[in-house]
């Protein structure tokens, strides 16, 4: 990866394209970076481009600006989309447990702990990113759970499932609250597992 | 309230004593406004000092240091040992509900939720008040409520459920999604009510 110490780099054969999907990922990790050294006020675009080794035109012609940059650094780890209909496809009387290994399974991959907790410290200081984060839950998520289940109050139900996993984060990660920081997944399966199937409709 | 704005009061005869309660009180109103205008990191203990009309040196002969204030401000406007008292002193097999609607009634007193949001995001962006923060949980709510628990593991299950509060809040009024943020407290509490028994060894 190119980085901030590094002159320019003479184009190499099998080097990266401009504009092409190497760039990009550099500047992605690049902001990730940044937004995580930093947090979302103080990170700075001229930054992010000058580590990715990308002049500024560039950076917005892909990305347009800092809070969409943010999003686009920070984006899930799986598509939304698939992970949601995976989930939900399988036996929904056990539902509940598959949420919880999901969710536990996936934070332990490399760097999506990082960021997450820069997302969820960026949400609870930023109400710009606050609103970029509800409107992505509530789309992304939320519609998409609500909408597969057949209880009354889905959205509801669908957000208070949300809320258990954001407060798991930030009790077992961001304050670290012992025994809980510490417990393996074993631990921790059976003990959400009822937590999601209950608001999920015990469906 | 003394405010920055008002030159140095004379004394009235019925006005606070220095050092008196109502000093106390000033100063604590005062840096929950600081506190909440401009996070931990960047309040000022001098800012304080200023709005509340009291000297650096009475300050730090009060409250020590930023930290300490901090907490004082902050306070629980409950005392931990009497609220955690007085929610598992009555039937228990109830308990979930008993919690949700107290945890939901607190939320809407005036002022606490000012004073949870500033905690939270403090402790979101700066360790020193996370790790005061997990003290405070881990010795005040969780080892009372542990003590009291005839279950396994009655600390994880504690802390699980300071996670599920926790995550609520950040949902409800950080976060804000949509039909979670205007849901009333007698829609919520029926579905929080399973989730805090459950944790609680449906005790």
């Amino acid at each position: 990866m190119t980085t901030a110490e590094q002159p320019p780099a003479p184009r190499k054969k099998t080097g990266r394209r401009p504009g092409g999907a190497d760039t990009r990922r550099t500047v992605l990790e690049a902001a990730r970076a940044e937004f995580a050294a930093r947090g979302y006020e103080k990170a700075s675009m001229r930054a992010i481009g000058r580590a990715a080794g990308v002049d500024a035109a560039l950076l917005h012609h892909y990305f347009g600006s800092k809070d969409r940059l943010f999003m686009a650094a920070l984006e899930f780890p799986v598509q939304p989309k698939a992970a949601v209909a995976q989930l939900l496809a399988g036996d929904r009387a056990v539902l509940g447990e598959r949420v919880a290994e999901f969710v536990l399974t996936l934070w332990e991959q490399p760097g999506v702990l990082d960021r997450l907790m820069a997302l969820v410290r960026a949400a609870a200081t930023t109400e710009q990113v606050a609103r970029l984060m509800r409107e992505f839950v509530q789309e992304e998520l939320v519609a998409r759970i609500a909408a597969e289940l057949e209880v009354e109050q889905p959205e509801l139900r669908a957000e208070l499932m949300f809320s258990q996993i954001v407060g798991l984060a930030m009790a077992r990660y961001v304050i670290g609250v012992e025994p809980l920081a510490s417990a393996t997944r074993a631990e921790l399966v059976p003990l959400l597992a009822p937590t999601f199937q209950g608001y999920l409709g015990g469906a």
